[in-house]
């Protein structure tokens, strides 16, 4: 009974998008010369700073223009396709992964929402990340699985709780979730932390689910290592896409990879069941798929860095302006990915109530879009892209400044 | 526990790319000078004679070079795609659609896919025909909704046998689905008969599914006419996608569309539930759902028309052909869509035990590629695809009949 009244409620979990949109229409550009600035979302492509090459653009022309991919691909993936995604991957691994081990997704959203589905099983739970990404708890709260949320450590450069990972565990527990480079967070983790969470999954026969969708978008001191290096401990599925790295988000070009050097998705059928989970997915545009080879070759690090170096630059405005706002902290200063978590003190503000309150006044008031960090599991926190252009994030960053000036009962507000 | 026995499986379903690819692998072509013809799948874009017009492809170079689509599309679509398919649709239908309606998928694939995952809950089941297309099983499947089976009626063309979908339905039945035109039967349904189903579904307190993924792709006496035209008696999601009809089913650009007037989706919070799904799922990429517009306004009539003329022409060749074949019958010529279904007389073969048999054996001797009935639920029939070039189903079609005469037991075989 229960269960049949869970399953046909709809899921009330906060999307990102969802809650955006309601923010975007509370703006008041209209009544306003402020223009709006929206650091609420990871697609940077309305900034011409963020612009992919005109390179990997054509490579999807050509593609379509040959006539040759019109049609259906394998529910998997072109076979080109995979083996370019799997050279690509294999690059930074220990293994050498094999096509077989790509299944290619319309995006990464696909590749979350078919590795939940196949995980699924009455009873099963999977452990997220808190703050995380919420398209985990919508597709589980739809699959029926139950989702318990581990802590990262703020302190500790957003690093996963282990303890409390141990603490929520149990035989019911089929996966544990990490998000590297993080979303929200900004966390780059370093290899070391990477080998203790696949000892603790090994220890407690889960899986990991590795979303590494920001893969390679890092700008500080620690690189990138992709999970999949510690396969050998325990078993990973690793998502992934072009959307951020190569700035095509609306291409839906995702991946879902299984490195598992130990055999153990073939002894749990796992294999067998994604194969014919794909039957259902729409997956990408064939001639997109098609165009991914010539991109990886085509595309050079020039492009890369220059996307990073950005990233650097904006979060850097980010931090220092912050420093500059009484009531709200930043506990560590991102060093990869495109969001930041930033802390509200609101003991230090009047008339507003919550994260939430604050987001729609700042809307409102300011044309300034970011997310109340409620939307990724952190209450009275707030999250910022920043994968804009600086001068849209210090004209943010001010208006900012000075609603939370207004609302300071510390210094004299309006 | 039955329950989560059944989660636990892997569907076995057959799909038909699934036994498809299994025919491709068993043929013997190196070993022969007769090249491999596949009428096993509707997927015509192999042929130059169906291939879509360069005005369709180039307004999706434009969209992708103007640099504004790389970015995400709002989960639900975008709303000039939504807008344009509501205008499109509304054409054939008594009441002009709302852009709201329309909610853009990855092909008809994932329409079905999200379509079933919203029905589903605890103890629901849908009908679906029998012959019909293996995916709603599959889907039904991994979303634990029971899947019953009503009769299609090859001697009334195919119609739905509304006796048995009476008796199958209980207060459990969530939706009938219809496909017209028919895949895998290449029915095109009267206005009366489609005015009956809706009669039907009302009674039984249901909704129609309607999958028109074969829209308009009609050839014969009877015209195209939208489930949806009957919506004031029962509502209706209506499923399509540009694949077929425009020839680019690579492009996975489909939809899903509520005819609603008489608003129960919203009472059953279906909406709602809709519109969360859509965010878990991918969708098609941003820049081909900004082509739309453009390529629905800039393809004319006569495109279509050259369409539809060569189906006829290869369903006549078919039809004559297959008569020339003592132990293969037609019950009934395709007047819709791109596969007709055949019944084959065992008692006339000799060392062939059923459609999979044959199917398997044709191919390896004759590296031609048909679909074996039981993929579409009819045992010991079989589902030929007639969009090819003439020359290959005439090709095919010789080899076939030179096939059953060897395993003929009533002529003189080999």
């Amino acid at each position: 009974m229960e269960n049949r009244g869970k399953q046909n409620e709809t899921p009330t979990t906060i999307t990102i998008k969802g809650i955006l949109s309601l923010l975007i229409a509370n703006t008041e550009a209209k009544d306003t010369n402020k223009k709006v600035i929206s650091l609420g979302i990871g697609d940077p492509t309305v900034y011409t700073c963020y612009r992919t090459t005109s390179n990997v653009q054509e490579a999807v022309v050509d593609a379509l223009r040959s006539n040759k991919f019109n049609g259906y691909a394998p529910t998997v993936g072109l076979p080109q396709t995979r083996n370019a995604i799997a050279q690509y991957l294999s690059r930074d691994l220990p293994e050498e992964l094999s096509p077989d081990d790509v299944y290619i997704s319309a995006g990464c959203t696909q590749a979350i929402e078919t590795t939940l589905s196949i995980l699924a099983r009455p009873g099963a739970n999977i452990l997220v990340p808190k703050p995380g990404f919420p398209i985990y708890g919508l597709c589980a709260a739809f699959r029926n699985l139950e989702v318990r949320h581990y802590d990262l450590l703020p302190e500790k450069g957003w690093e996963v709780d282990l303890t409390s990972v141990e603490a929520l565990a149990d035989q019911d527990t089929v996966a544990i979730v990490i998000i590297n480079p993080g979303n929200p967070c900004g966390n780059v983790y370093s290899s070391n932390h990477l080998e203790e969470v696949a000892e603790t999954a090994k220890r407690l026969r889960s899986i990991v689910i590795a979303d590494e969708v920001y893969g390679h978008l890092v700008f500080g001191s620690t690189p990138f290592v992709p999970m999949a290096t510690f396969a050998s401990i325990a078993p990973v599925i690793t998502l992934g896409s072009l959307s951020k790295r190569y700035l095509v988000p609306g291409w839906r070009l995702g991946w879902l990879v299984l490195s598992d050097p130990n055999g153990i998705f073939k002894n749990l059928k796992f294999v067998e069941r994604l194969k014919k989970y794909c039957d259902l997915n729409g997956g990408p545009a064939t001639f997109i798929q098609a165009a991914v080879p010539t991109i990886i070759e085509q595309t050079d690090e020039a492009f890369f860095r220059k996307t990073n170096n950005m990233l650097r630059h904006t979060v850097d405005i980010c931090c220092e302006k912050v420093e500059e706002i009484p009531c709200i902290t930043c506990p560590y200063k991102p060093e990869g990915s495109m969001a930041v978590m930033l802390k509200v003190d609101f003991s230090m503000l009047k008339d507003i109530s919550d994260d939430i309150d604050f987001c729609f006044k700042l809307a409102k008031e300011e044309n300034v879009i970011i997310l109340p960090g409620i939307a990724v599991g952190l209450k009275d926190w707030l999250r910022i892209t920043f994968a804009a252009e600086p001068t849209s994030v210090i004209e943010a960053l001010e208006r900012l400044k000075s609603f939370c000036r207004r609302y300071s009962n510390v210094q004299n507000g309006h």
